[in-house]
């Protein structure tokens, strides 16, 4: 079932619904639409949530660079948009995507790899990719 | 596989990895263990997070309340925990848990009801128990 964008009025009505913290913005988590892989965590703020909307190409906030990250511009990774769901507090979004690749910075399918055992963090799986592969394109 | 609580000391020292924010707080997203729904985010503190760790129960930090919030206190509506797995910014914590009833205060299996469609908000899901029932232990 492909992503079908609402028009800009209805985006807009939505995106008014949407309850911004005082820095403008929301949670958001990404979960792989067919095997429910929660794939990472990040920020939105209203241009991010509209953008990812309108493409159906997910974009985030970064706020470690104060800019829309537009997910895998710079390393391929791109997470392609099946569904957005606000939660009952409108102050979070589950974006169920296509993640092509990986979701992790350090070449891991999911960020979430730090399990917390009896015998302390174990990390529960490996990088698929490396970092240097994985970033390549930036250093093109 | 049950969860198996690490030892005190194993505990304070995985909390010590944590990179908690300005507030002391880090952003925790609950999933249920075998259907891989997610169930709905809130945030922990160090104590919530240790308590969660110590006792296989899951406990949140009410924002609203300044309080720790033992999930299902009220309502009964209980997270036993499976895994708990930190991300790779150690900022975020995905918990793995067996959600008894509904996560959402609405009534819902899942906060994440809000679905973002070419038509608008779409409600996904419906109550599976009303807010009364759900909560008539506060008023016991």
């Amino acid at each position: 079932m492909a992503y079908i964008p609402p028009d800009t009025a209805t985006r807009t009505r939505m995106i008014e619904q949407v309850r911004f913290n005082d820095a403008g913005l929301i949670t958001a988590v990404a979960q792989q639409h067919d095997t429910g892989e929660v794939l990472m965590l990040a920020w939105m703020n209203a241009d991010a949530l509209e953008e990812t909307l309108r493409t159906g190409r997910v974009c985030y906030f970064s706020r470690s660079r104060g800019t829309l990250w537009r997910k895998g511009e710079t390393s391929g990774q791109v997470q392609t948009l099946m569904d957005a769901r606000l939660d009952c507090d409108r102050d979070a979004v589950l974006v169920l995507v296509d993640q092509k690749g990986v979701a992790c910075h350090t070449g891991r399918r999911s960020c979430f790899f730090n399990a917390m055992r009896p015998q302390g963090l174990v990390e529960i799986s490996q990088p698929l990719i490396g970092a240097d592969e994985l970033y390549k394109h930036k250093h093109d």
